[in-house]
């Protein structure tokens, strides 16, 4: 992430460091829930993963798009379009991390995966209170 | 869209009406933001654009994301998510809405693209409405 | 797609039909091909439907892709890069579609996702075409 | 992306390490021209960045694609998809970094930009190696 991030301190509203967390945390999101997804798809016991593999994907489209507003985010402009994708992205990630989290004991790729979805939810709670 | 509505509507577990009128209008809004977006960035008055140009991108990022919670919104699960992702895209619908009324006299394309952010947001609405 | 499209057509540079026609295809692909990797997933044989949600999937992140590039394909800029994405989103498109058709005679899903493929493979090739 | 990281080398069918280092690449490269096409925006010479900013949001767009493409890589199925699709991104890549330099004097954010596209194209390039 280090030319990426170089380029969002260079933008010329630089974002805050709590703005640059929570990018940080839904990209390593994006990727964990992209990776968990296929990687449950894998399993011998994939019927049982269905849910999972559902809340995978959708935990991940949403991380995607709140990346973008995040780094747009420098303007007042569109400020209460980003606290509704901010609960929306936390909405996804505890609902991703609770499922992930009953198949953490068999499946490690699960267990890491909820680590990466609670992390993203309690950046994204906490950058919405300092907009709040 | 037809061959994307048809393998919609033989899904095993069929989506009710609203979701499809919800896909569309989310299908419809993405690409009317993203070529509102590009067009913005082609006008003489570029300058003056750049809300536009933002709020264009995050609706068409938004969108992009409904889209998939929608197709997955079969079963129970995700079911607050979906809720929080539609209260997202039509907060992002409505304030790229708000900004392209803003230039629709004398740009054609923030127009049309104000008249599918409303339908979006509308069909977002009624959906949230059916689910709560 | 009618407000989108009306977008389309007042962008200052305003896109050749066949540009029109691609964008259309993609998205119809996007939509049949999320909508089919979900439909797989619920499917009672989901241990024999991988390559198909996998494809399914793969071809809809690159239709996604590919419809940005479109829209902002007014300019000579990025010719390069346009063309290549349109071989891989034919690419994209036949893999899914090969996978499919070997799916289609028990789930109908499958047999409309690879028409929405078919049609995309060929516009993006029958673009290609004015292109080089 | 360390959490993210783990659950791809917890995948079943662990990707080499070849493919973990496109995968940052492209992380690193769609969140510095998502960025930068942002920054760009918020120029002065806005009128002049009309170029840079497209070829962002290509890049950024296409690398998000083949993110999704080289997670499911694991199976040999999609091989010929993920070569076109890599050739695209190093594509798309090499346009935006050309571009980005012509600006690196005097916007620090394209010229790390750029340093992320050729860091994207290169990953891309060695990959496809392996691939062939």
């Amino acid at each position: 992430m280090n030319h990426g991030l170089e380029v969002l301190r260079h933008h010329p509203e630089k974002p805050p460091a709590s703005v640059e967390e929570c990018v940080k945390a839904c990209l390593d999101c994006l990727l964990a829930c992209t990776a968990c997804a296929d990687a449950c798809l894998s399993e011998d016991d994939v019927s049982s993963m269905r849910d999972c593999i559902r809340l995978d994907a959708d935990c991940a489209a949403t991380c995607a798009a709140t990346v973008q507003l995040l780094v747009r985010s420098g303007s007042e402009i569109g400020r209460e379009g980003l606290i509704a994708k901010l609960a929306a992205c936390a909405a996804a990630c505890s609902a991703c991390e609770e499922e992930c989290r009953k198949h953490a004991a068999h499946h490690a790729h699960c267990k890491h995966c909820a680590e990466a979805c609670k992390a993203c939810a309690d950046a994204c709670e906490a950058l919405m209170k300092t907009l709040n």
